[in-house]
């Protein structure tokens, strides 16, 4: 028999005061939680099944498989949802994930429990995580230094020749070896991807329907984002965007790497990039607004006459930054209408980034994490267009 | 621009009518698709949008992106989906994808619409999808040349000393480079698994959350599932069950390997699958209840005195097969109350396995396209235990 949950006594009782904080700002009385990413947060490991959080008292935790081989004082085998009505009654203010639980199941849930209609608990959940607790971001730490590695040894991996596909495929396998869990964490149902995107030439300014950054044409209408096997040609910028995910908690980096000498316009435009990186370290902190980061990023790329290829060219995105932690998209968004102000904690993705049409993407992008004084930088390859 | 839907007029005129067909064993008199796997069916490609399917008269194709640089003449760009209400009216019996799309969408829609509850728009969806067209057959034969290829490699990847995931890292890598998409499509959101799995040993036997034939620990409690590290013994059987899309149609296929003789024990479980599988490509046919064929895979490992281990040593799976297509679990299911029958054009995996404690997993998988004959097995690898 193994241990329901994963985390110290203290780590799981931290993050319960987390979403009960959270909650303390609603309406809502009771949580009742089902997605793998949150089960994760909330006990360190993934299981099928339902944790109940009500304001005061005990969580309940309902694993669904009587054949799990887990254990703990406050754990109950169910083998259906409508089991759990059994052994607790939820209030009717009963938040549910509906941004993420399907349509079906959560009605399913109301009706085994009297419940007219959910609150949102997604909300409470994703503003619980947007704060890291020193244990999550050692985890963040962890993986920053992995992708890390493998981002400094990608020079090592290009043979001339190579499509964006090929290169791609080689880093791939480098971060698997180095322990990528290759598990791309999405929330919501916007997106899309496998292990990331390795962008050259004209295809890094093909629209792509997700919520990414950057897009790219896939390799197939089924998926089309990414590398579409463009050859990699001399002079012009590649850029690296791929999975950071090695301990459960991912981090987001990106870098740009070049066969030969690239164009001034290439370099310039990589140059506000960092530069607006390294604005964003000194500046994020706590009480900061995310809004007024998000302009201060776009007013250097004004000033550096580049406003236009920001976030995208033919089709621009509508932030700089977001939250990265279980999920790649987590709180806080930095975008012209956030409401968000910086917490201690929030671990940040920046990634300005200019599409150069017919050359290609530029920019960086590294992972921060907010504190009082300038920020903490996770992801640490060299930040300069690198020579493969 | 591009077209928005690359299927020919003849292919998407045929899915559509399979859509309609399936409708009209409802009340359901149109249906709003959002989720990526039934766009893709519909247009042969992925977009955020929805698609309206009235009982009669066209469907509609909304594109959230402004910028999509799509063309059709019944395409409609929006910006978010109440913006729809102003282009259709929608009957109060509209069904949506209740099974997959998230509490929060559904009732958003609802609300735009001024719809009071919508009906069940999957169940019309996967029962549409569980008979394929020629032309997904194409594709999925193309999936298994390209995925037999890469298993009838698999010894060459082998090195002494290397663990179950350091020889599936080898696999994948293969499939990419042979095409692979990696993208693993499942429906609904009772499972996540990356590149598939690779398990050996005792690890075979580790009980995992996920409603997968098999288990395995995996390597990180974020993603329980596969290779946990464990390094390939002599005499052990190495089961192999990796990413068969690379056409955005999955074929999925299960191989055993070792280094050295496997014990009689081992042989004998072994043979038994392929004994079930040739049983099932003889018998399986249009008209044919999946229940029996269920039951007949069940009796033959009875006769051979294994059913204490098959599906499973200390947690059984309920099923033995599963449709395959766009999604790895696609109807019908070959399960003892399944109540489907099949029909031709149904593209089923047959996967009987057997757990044995302490040793690993034995058994194959073949995806076989259902007809009026004996049916055509897409995935030609050896099936005998291959050396490695």
């Amino acid at each position: 028999m193994e241990n329901l949950i994963l985390l110290s006594e203290q780590e799981a009782a931290q993050r319960i005061a987390r979403v009960r904080d959270a909650m303390a700002n609603t309406a809502i009385e009771c949580v009742l939680i089902s997605t793998f990413a949150n089960i994760f947060y909330l006990t360190g490991r993934v299981f099928r099944g339902w944790i109940a959080i009500p304001a005061k008292g005990d969580p309940t935790y309902f694993v669904k498989s009587p054949s799990s081989g887990l254990r703990d004082a406050r754990l109950v085998h169910i083998r259906k949802p409508e089991d759990m009505a059994a052994h607790i009654s939820l209030p009717r203010a009963t938040g549910m994930e509906t941004d993420s639980v399907a349509y079906g199941s959560v009605m399913r849930l109301c009706k085994a429990f009297g419940i007219a209609a959910p609150m949102n608990a997604s909300a409470v959940m994703n503003s619980a995580r947007a704060v890291k607790t020193p244990a999550e971001i050692d985890k963040l730490r962890r993986s920053g230094v992995l992708q890390t590695s493998v981002y400094r040894q990608i020079p090592q991996l290009y043979q001339p020749g190579m499509s964006d596909l090929d290169l791609q495929i080689a880093i791939e396998t480098l971060s698997r070896t180095h322990g990528c869990l290759g598990q791309f964490r999405v929330g919501g149902d916007s997106m899309e991807i496998f292990m990331g995107n390795v962008l050259t030439g004209k295809n890094a300014d093909h629209p792509g329907p997700y919520d990414f950054a950057m897009g790219g044409a896939g390799t197939n209408p089924s998926l089309p984002v990414g590398a579409d096997g463009t050859i990699i040609e001399h002079g012009l910028p590649v850029m690296v965007d791929v999975n950071g995910n090695f301990t459960g908690y991912m981090t987001d980096m990106t870098r740009v790497f070049a066969c030969g000498n690239v164009s001034q316009e290439v370099m310039r435009a990589h140059d506000c990039s960092i530069e607006i990186c390294h604005a964003f370290q000194e500046k994020a902190r706590e009480g900061v607004a995310a809004a007024d980061l998000w302009q201060m990023a776009a007013d250097i790329a004004d000033r550096a006459g580049l406003r236009h290829l920001f976030m995208g060219h033919r089709q621009q995105a509508g932030f700089v930054g977001h939250g990265v932690g279980i999920e790649i998209n987590e709180l806080p968004v930095i975008a012209p209408r956030s409401k968000a102000i910086l917490q201690s904690g929030n671990v940040v993705a920046l990634e300005p980034k200019f599409v150069i049409p017919d050359v290609g993407a530029v920019g960086i992008e590294n992972t921060y994490v907010i504190g009082n004084g300038s920020a903490e930088c996770l992801t640490t390859a060299p930040e300069e267009i690198v020579s493969l």
